[in-house]
């Protein structure tokens, strides 16, 4: 069995016991029942996911998985490739959004590099599981080999139980890969057979033009690709992305080990696509941080059957979105946790 | 002149020379432009109500104004009146859902007795600044008398400057009230001319039959009382609550000095509308934190212009929206100042 096999297999339902406690509770805190709405929703989801009554978010991680993509030769960004690695350094400096929100709630960002299209410099912060300098582009035939998809998957899985030994307790996954929405349309198109022109938007900020071609670009990439929607590692193989495999791996890996995944935006949501159609049974342990702008999430979003928690008009990526929706999960498992009791407080309960 | 007028005549439009700034520097900072969507527009309103061009939000406050409402003799809420007292002395202990999330977000919760029904114990966290032992039976004739009315105002604003000396960047109001949705409802009916049917909802869960009865004295409130909704000194007097006009008064407060405010849910846009009626330039000051289920909210958030930040099917009260609003703002600020430049961070710009 791959380490692939071995992890879907381990990934089981949520502890309907814990959850039942933690509803339990959340009925006797000094609130109206039910009236702190999806906070307590999350609590329980939270308490299931983790199988403990009271559940404990103080280790908050955010990866951020950083590839390039070949298909960017055919125009599809406003930004040149080079920004990519750019965009890493800034991360491991901490000037970057990603590093600012996760500061601001608390969680440490890991950075990855799973297949930037040139030789980074060491740098401590920096975990290395490069698949390739850039994915081939799509546009002319498969983004990359099966192999590599699978090694992609694995990776993921393998950043997630190396960081899990220094404490995770949730999750955020993030991107940054110039070029990605396109890759990230393509999959959403070839899993929910959406046409490619209601699931592809302006990424960084293309004109109509640019659009326009973008989808062109995406509908050729499909038409000379041909991937198999019932086969979540074909689609990735024929217009994924390293990163976005990484993301994937990391999230049936947190989902394994009983970690609540906090996911990003778009290119996150591709990435959770891809691992549910893997492994059904993981998406009880995704949570929709936020909406994002681009068009093709609120479809992706809608097919996984998850409701955002944020619609803040973000567009970044690198999991901004994430670290802040990983800071209203804290608030949520807080009040479980934290709030007295009806009993405790001497408050009245409610009338019959 | 009054205290309330000079406070009024204080409150200036936003600083718009620091704002250009504030756009001008986030559109430097390594990101696509507007991709931060409401982070960006909100660091850059309280750049505005700041009048600085790197904003700040270091001391976080939380106002949570208590007090009792006559009208719960009709039997509008699900709980007793003695649960205001109750919950004051819960919020005091710190067990309540708002000590939990200002805690979360590490804002500082100042617990005002603004007029609840009994004589409240001593204690060194809480402001008392009692207008009376609850109001009187809007249904039967109006909830105060006008002095008092304008005392509540008073209160509000002298709250927000005492807590100033302490160190406020930001404010966010919340309330404790048996029976304060029926009061809230009143007055958006008052001040919008909404039917009391379309901004009438459960509260704290009260089932169909009961709603009815809910809409049906509060139409009799308005009716007996005839409130003028040009005089927001009127509507408060007539279908107010104590600790609705203090939070009026706080919002006054604040925006004389510069601080926003981020509004709570269904009560404290209650006391937004009587805050707006009497200084209309009130509103660049409001961020509305989140959206409530009560049905009225939308109609007032509309009203106000305001759209919320979080839709998390919260109906709590308490300042507990406002909280984790309140860290949405700070994480915009900290995006302004701490995200690097591209000249900084040596990445490539956008392509003409």
């Amino acid at each position: 069995m791959t380490k692939l096999q071995r992890i879907i297999r381990q990934i089981k339902p949520l502890d309907a016991e814990a959850m039942h406690l933690a509803q339990a509770r959340q009925d006797t805190l000094t609130k109206p029942q039910g009236s702190l709405g999806r906070l307590e929703e999350l609590s329980i989801q939270v308490t299931g996911i983790q199988g403990k009554a009271r559940p404990v978010i103080e280790s908050k991680v955010i990866i951020t998985m950083a590839a390039d993509h070949g298909v960017t030769e055919e125009g599809v960004s406003l930004y040149p490739q080079e920004v990519t690695a750019q965009m890493v350094y800034n991360f491991l400096r901490g000037g970057a959004g990603i590093n600012v929100l996760a500061r601001h709630v608390g969680a440490r960002v890991v950075v990855v590099d799973m297949g930037v299209a040139s030789e980074l410099l060491p740098h401590p912060g920096l975990v290395v599981k490069k698949i390739g300098y850039g994915t081939r582009n799509m546009a002319r035939g498969p983004a990359m080999e099966r192999e590599e998809a699978l090694r992609a998957l694995e990776a993921g899985i393998e950043v997630v139980e190396e960081e899990l030994a220094k404490g995770m307790d949730i999750l955020g996954i993030g991107d940054m890969g110039i070029g990605n929405t396109t890759t990230s349309s393509a999959i959403v198109a070839a899993i929910t057979g959406a046409p490619v022109a209601k699931v592809t938007g302006r990424g960084t900020g293309v004109d109509d033009e640019r659009l326009r071609h973008k989808i062109e670009v995406i509908e050729r990439a499909l038409e000379v690709n041909q991937p198999d929607p019932d086969d979540a590692v074909d689609v990735l193989t024929k217009v994924g992305g390293f990163e976005i495999g990484g993301l994937a791996g990391a999230i049936l890996g947190a989902a394994a080990h009983q970690v609540p995944v906090a996911l990003d935006g778009f290119i996150a949501g591709a990435a959770g696509l891809i691992a549910i159609r893997l492994a059904p049974q993981a998406r009880e342990y995704l949570i929709a941080a936020h909406r994002s702008v681009e068009i093709g999430h609120s479809i992706m979003l809608e097919h996984m059957g998850l409701k955002p928690l944020l619609d803040l008009d973000l567009r970044l990526g690198e999991g901004t979105g994430a670290a802040l929706g990983i800071s209203l999960v804290e608030a949520a498992v807080k009040i479980l946790n934290e709030m007295a009791t009806f009993t405790e407080a001497g408050v009245s309960e409610a009338l019959e």
